[in-house]
């Protein structure tokens, strides 16, 4: 029996240069960084990577630097999702034929396809594929892949496991419950790194966090802790992660909130594909601020040099000053006659 | 400080005669064998109570039933939601005097309240009630209370914690971050039964959960392992629930699939208010069969008179037989002219 | 054959006196002039009357006060959903003996129920109603209705007719598609002002639309043109409605934007259940000043005493000014360390 | 000032070969066809088109194809949304080189953006484009464009209207409130077929609708009729297509049921590109006769060789006959244990 997937897996953030291209000796030094930082695995090409932001060649040469470079150190699972059938199954020789150790293939987007066709679909690669296939599930992007669904496609030798990003602990553990009598060797991943541990304990293999482009140092003693048994232990740094993870992902457009965390531990990873308004612009640097106290205070870089706030004070005598800036500011709009 | 409310909370289904009127009878044996099986506390008007079935004068009949068989020897948490702050307050009162340890309060429902008047709505209730009070956040039902209107909340004394089930750990996890460094004593329950394990480990105090009804001895050993640190030997017991909670609540309109279970146990609680078409009592029959299956297997009950199926095969095969069914069905639907 | 409803039917707000209590003088005061203005139909107990903020004997007092002051003029629909089956069903033979016309049911709401149990339920009420019953679709409060189940619902005589507050015309022709050629009789009133004239152009009989307790005469004008061939014509008024519509159902909380209209046509109809913070009652004071602009200049009552704004200049340019002032706000609030 | 687009756009299906490729002679064919039943436009590259589902290179194809045979005789509203602005910018530039008199850009998908970050992307492209741009939102697959960012984006020249595929009338009413003022030249197309005539009355300049693929006559008999003021003489044609759009969209998924619609009328547009599975291509043949017999109904082809199915006698009656079959095989399935 083949072993499964394990561990910290990151869905790599796409490093671009200058002229916006793709930033191949900074990718290089950063998978370099991930790998010493003690990350298990690789996954480019994620959503974190912003691969429906690529060009096809791109999304080649992602992969292909990122194979090169991993040297064998850590597996690859490579995002291989393209337009269609026939062009993922081409994405998939090519990433077999760079050394791929499996790829991810998210579930057809934009078009939400019923159960019966995203079985059609992923039927079609399972068959074909060369390499080894995980399914990605991100029903906030793309058609949801039901339980029955994942069932039906496990029979599938090549499909070897599962990338869920729901972050519904339930439906990992249905999941589980539906398969794993099945195919003890299918792995299962969760994206929703603010319950890594509930997650692991709830049954998942491991994660592909894209907390761990900022700090793989963390995750991965998270995941060693609960791997020692360390669940209680490890709580407290899964609470730390939570504020990051939340900060990163709410606080800005995805995952222009990751790549602010990215350049604060010293890549240049260059601005995203995706304007911004000056305002926009703004907001991304308080933000990069208010992440670097965050992790100046788990102790992995130093505080901006503005210093950092003390601690917040009891939140809810915030939440009433800033009750009481909206109200002013309404005021005033209304004033104006734009309310 | 006074101390938080723990443990298993059993949110009670409501008993009903040949009449259709509340079975005092019953649910008085109901109460007795509740506190036998080791739940740490009652939540009379809760969802899976059909409080929205009932008129006030069944509500309030029923706490005091509860209260009045308690005898003191576990808290009670009553259900007080009415139909305005008015009409709550009076039930917060009566159910004050009737000796209830804390009300539960469903957030505002039919209408889609703002945060601003959710927190205008239990700040009036937080001011004025004479019994403590817990929020209750059910967003597939009533208006979801976001995070931070459960801490500006959380700076009423009067309001002590927060009964949620979204299902959502993260969530959970969210709202013990921002409330507990306040309010220490603050409690936080969950009523997704499914993953009550995930849920204590992220740091909830307990459960108010429905399976509670059917299988309160269950939930007390789940809960009693976790709270050893026994989180890996609970897994086994979790998953367990998991199937039983799946079954009640999804293969039947809920909370009847509950009431099902609860009958299986030796309880008489009579037909749900709700009407079904014979083709739905004829699927509640078969489910109360597949349940006592499902629990004879745990060692509660025996299995019933016709005996189980044998545990069952590798699902794929089931599958596929599904399909070849459907597919005929379809074939003979359209042949009619139907499809 | 029966004669469908047809026309505008005003979902009437409930006015509350300085305690709080059904207002009866002032609420037969607003009928006699809803008559006089022109309405087909009063509609007490709906979404607008806020019946779910009411108490049972509350709901009865308005529909007997609602009957015995329209004195035959004009048709009355009155709500009747109650917690359930045998208590709606009491609300039916009361209101029947109101002298109601017919009654509306809102199809259960706070558990969301399958097709099957809402054809149970609704049929249960067609066996045993002793009056009319119209069907009562609104998604985004209680269970969504779906085509099938309503054609199933017409095959019962005293089922004549439904009121959907979907606001999809598409749904509505489906509707009318499904069940006009089965019952000619059946009437299809929507409750979403701000496309009456595309509804009617779609075939419903009429409205029971919100707007119409703040200006019966437009709404009544409006069915009218349309009925009268001029459907471009009328065109400039449902924009006048939906511009008025808008305003009151999105910049406050549903019903009281409405509230504050009817007040300024002259009813003291007190202060909403639901408590407002400070903060909402000076939003409130505000809207009302800008509905009175907006309602002065169609004619209907003076502008307020401090004057109208001029009509908007090129919106664009307000958008920017809103764009600037949020920006600086955002800037404040994180100085102060609160973003 | 430049006049508007108005009248029907086809969003033409994508035929492919048997080798699964772009084919030609049957697309130049279909155009041809296309514009001689009387169309007002092209549109390809939209959702209809499965761009998403098409390489670069078989886009471009498409468009040039399409600006080559339409040779200036209709106008041709080019889909050019690629992964990012560069490559989009790329598109409008050689889309303009083929003769194209607009271009059509989904709003960003997958990624769901605020309406900040849709300002930044499309006034990116509105500064640069060399050709004019419509918006085209389509809420149920893509980043939802809301009113005030449209308005926004009207103060660009460059970007001339707007294609809204919600099918919300109230929506379109609100954008043109927003909108026209400011730019009375900016154009207003629908893609929801079925409730055209609503929207062309709400004050919509036309459609791109997927059914003038199948019926393009019917659709431009449709516009017509309602440009002569015959609106409630159009009902019942809008009504026949009511039924002939939610067969195709609703009963297959889609775009599937469309190109069986176009096969019917003598296009060999080949097989799609998503999978099917053997039950898939056994109702899609059922679902081709299906069609074939409702257009046989308007007149435009012959009926299938099997004939056709008398009316639907009485829908109620139907519906009885599918519950007991349903309920046949719900008990099968029971016996077999798989239920």
């Amino acid at each position: 029996m083949p072993s499964r997937l394990q561990g910290i897996f990151t869905p790599m953030l796409a490093p671009l240069d200058m002229e916006g291209r793709i930033h191949e000796a900074e990718l290089r030094r950063f998978i370099n960084w991930l790998i010493a930082s003690g990350v298990h695995g690789l996954y480019p090409n994620g959503s974190t990577g912003e691969f429906a932001r690529l060009t096809l060649q791109e999304r080649q040469l992602i992969v292909k630097i990122t194979c090169d470079e991993a040297r064998g150190r850590v597996p690859v699972l490579a995002g291989a999702a393209e337009a269609n059938v026939r062009e993922t199954l081409a994405a998939c020789e090519l990433y077999h034929s760079y050394g791929a150790t499996a790829v991810a293939i998210v579930s057809p987007f934009y078009y939400r396809l019923s159960p019966e066709s995203l079985y059609a679909h992923f039927r079609e690669i399972a068959l074909h594929s060369p390499i080894d296939v995980t399914l990605y599930n991100i029903p906030m992007f793309a058609s949801p892949i039901d339980v029955p669904t994942i069932q039906r496609l496990a029979e599938f030798e090549k499909v070897v496991g599962i990338k869920d990003s729901s972050g519904d602990v339930a439906f990992m553990m249905r999941m589980i419950a539906a398969v794993r009598p099945l195919r003890p060797d299918f792995t299962f991943l969760t994206g929703w790194d603010c319950v890594l541990v509930p997650m692991l304990v709830a049954g998942a293999d491991g994660g592909t966090n894209a907390a761990s482009n900022v700090a793989p140092e963390l995750m991965r003693r998270l995941y060693d802790m609960v791997r020692a048994g360390q669940i209680e232990e490890a709580m407290p740094l899964q609470r730390r992660i939570l504020e990051l993870f939340d900060m990163m992902l709410y606080q800005f457009e995805f995952p222009d909130g990751f790549r602010a965390g990215v350049e604060m531990r010293g890549f240049d990873f260059g601005r995203s594909r995706q304007p911004q308004t000056p305002q926009q612009q703004a907001d991304r640097a308080r933000l990069k601020d208010a992440l670097q106290c965050l992790i100046a205070d788990a102790g992995l870089v130093a505080p901006p040099a503005g210093g950092c706030p003390v601690k917040p004070a009891p939140a809810a005598a915030e939440a009433k000053d800033v009750e009481t800036i909206v109200y002013g500011v309404m005021e005033v709009l209304h004033k104006k006659g734009l309310l």
